[in-house]
């Protein structure tokens, strides 16, 4: 079994990962100040993995309540959260309940979310079941909920005290589910580690195949990366921020085309792939990098190239985006292959990469 | 003007309180990260001081967002929130926006909960206008929302940068909801005041005829009380608990007529009375010491008889209440009079306070 700490100064946590780990849920049952659960799963998710969950707990001694909610990015909403609440509130769950998240990200986002506001915040425990969400949305501590003009609009800085991150889930994740997850993997990679960036283009192929020591090692190197930069800045005040590459022009693509068209992976990958593009209009990477970039994206199985939306309509969902102070946009570029720094645009810069990077 | 200072570890802050607070923004001004607000208030309020306090923002070059809405206790729902949400992204409020919350209890703690969760936190300043506020809601950062299946059960823990206490405003206010507010003040007197309570017994005249000397005072003490219990335990892990001296018994009787019937402070009032009645059947305050206390709240214009709702009633909605752990009710009791602990209650106690305090 791998182990990444997350230290936080208030709050520490580990992420366990391994193969099976849900056969063992002692590590889960030693962290509950409480004998008491809530476990928050989707209609996809429970069928394969809630059942034999709750069976180990109650053998455990541990009272479990079961909330289920409906599958989607697009029920990442407040009246889905409310669904958790009402579930809470009908079984008088009190502040010592642990809520778990058994799911992928908008579970994760979710149940974080619901944990961190139900009666001012309860116990959370995570158990990612994507890889998206092994190797970045279980980490960190930021969950949301999506708002009507805007994803992730509505949330809170909230940690959990121990994640999951059991190997064996992913055996049954459709294939362009796993493809998004990798979207972020490659984004650790071009953040500030090439040695990963160039293990992954030596092992790309036995990463797509789940070779499960390559899986292990992908999901424990993302968790180091996202855990040392989480712990230099909880609150997104400065580095953190890196962690975004893609996302501004990602978050756009997602919502230009209505929320559940693309995946989120799939515009983050796309949105690399433009964050490229402007990055060697800067002249700071080459030819031959934004190559290997796209050449990495595509064997992921991800998209290259951005939809063809207009200039305007970017550049008028990116200065909606969260990552706006003062009205200026915040975008992060490569400084070099495998290294990148939070930065400005010139909105001309910015045309020429949509232009560069759009379909026709 | 007269300051308290709320020590927090990490987010200390000021009450400031004096008449015609408004009338100098720039203390407000000096707190703002960016040159932005957006105000939010209700029907009732903003005609009285949005506008005056909108115009001084403006001439100090700040630009300001105004949120309008509707006023009442039965709007303290996700609706309603909502409306604050719609208002900050038609707006394109960012992350650096500073959220003002102008009015009572119901908008603090509403605008305080938009503030901790919009975007995953933006500054928040309290400028109450209730006495409730200005002596309880606005010190400690309490913030919540109602929901279908309980009071305040959705909500964060979020400081404000600076708490402005108008006493000026207080000149317009209701007198059941001035009433309403000395429910808490009372309050500090028995949790570990006596010496506050017997100043109250000395002076109850004065306040109620809103004497500007004596509103003062009432204010900052209540404020350096709550202050320093608040200091002392942040997160409602221990002592801050006595805050809710009179609360589960309230709670109960505000659930049990439905939220709106009584006002909270009143419903506050004949549950310190219950609290009292609980603590006499202990043989910890004598008879002359619950009389005193119920002259008192009598004198404040408020209720010291609960509503007939029924024992098994009662006792059924405090099961519900937040302050239940593994399903023991925890009661704020008088171990003597002016002095508070956090205990337990056989239920034949509690059934013999409430067929003493309840009307026939
Ligand atoms: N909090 C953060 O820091 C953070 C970071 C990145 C993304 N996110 C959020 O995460 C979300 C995306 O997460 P996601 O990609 O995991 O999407 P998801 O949660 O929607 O999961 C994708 C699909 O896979 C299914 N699924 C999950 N586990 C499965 C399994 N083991 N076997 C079969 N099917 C399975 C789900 O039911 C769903 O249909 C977005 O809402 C995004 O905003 C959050
Ligand atoms: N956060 C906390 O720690 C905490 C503590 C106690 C109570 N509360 C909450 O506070 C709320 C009660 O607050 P409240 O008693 O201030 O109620 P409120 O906010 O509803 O205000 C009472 C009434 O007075 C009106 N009003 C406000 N200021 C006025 C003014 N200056 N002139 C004329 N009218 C004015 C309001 O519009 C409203 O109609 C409850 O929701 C309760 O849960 C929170
Ligand atoms: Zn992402
Ligand atoms: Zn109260």
């Amino acid at each position: 079994m791998r182990n990444v700490r997350v230290e936080l100064d208030h709050a520490p946590y580990d992420i366990r990962i391994g193969r099976a780990l849900l056969d063992n849920v002692a590590a889960i049952v030693e962290q509950l100040p409480q004998q008491r659960v809530a476990i928050v799963s989707n209609e996809t998710v429970a069928p394969l993995y809630l059942q034999p969950l709750q069976v180990l707990f109650e053998a455990a001694g541990v009272q479990v309540h079961t909330i289920v909610l409906p599958d989607g990015e697009r029920f990442k909403t407040w009246e889905t959260l409310n669904l958790i609440f009402d579930g809470l509130l009908s079984a008088r769950c009190e502040r010592k309940t642990t809520l778990i998240a058994l799911g992928g990200g908008v579970i994760g986002d979710m149940t974080g979310f619901a944990a961190a506001v139900y009666q001012r915040g309860v116990p959370f425990i995570q158990i990612p079941t994507t890889l998206l969400a092994q190797v970045d949305s279980s980490v960190g501590g930021k969950t949301a909920i999506n708002h009507p003009l805007g994803k992730n609009m509505i949330g809170a800085f909230y940690q959990p005290r121990l994640v999951l991150a059991d190997l064996a889930t992913l055996d049954t994740l459709p294939a362009r589910e796993f493809s998004a997850g990798m979207a972020e993997v490659i984004k650790y990679g071009l953040i500030d580690d090439l040695a990963f960036f160039e293990w992954l283009e030596a092992h790309i192929d036995a990463v797509m195949s789940r070779d499960v020591d390559a899986l292990g090692y992908v999901v424990e190197r993302c968790c180091q990366n996202k855990a040392r930069i989480v712990a230099a800045d909880e609150r997104e005040n400065g580095q953190r921020a890196l962690l975004n590459l893609g996302h501004t022009f990602g978050h756009a693509i997602e919502a230009g085309l209505g929320y559940g068209a693309w995946l989120h992976g799939e515009a983050v990958a796309a949105g690399m792939v433009l964050a490229a593009l402007a990055s060697r209009e800067l002249g700071q990477i080459n030819d031959a990098e934004l190559a290997r970039i796209k050449a990495l994206i595509a064997k992921a199985g991800l998209p290259v190239e951005s939809p063809a939306l207009g200039a305007e309509r970017y550049l008028d969902l990116m200065a909606q985006d969260k990552k706006v102070d003062a009205g200026r946009i915040k975008f992060i570029l490569l400084e070099k292959l495998g290294q990148s720094y939070i930065g400005e645009l010139q909105t001309e810069t910015i045309r020429a990469a949509l232009k560069a990077g759009c379909a026709a």
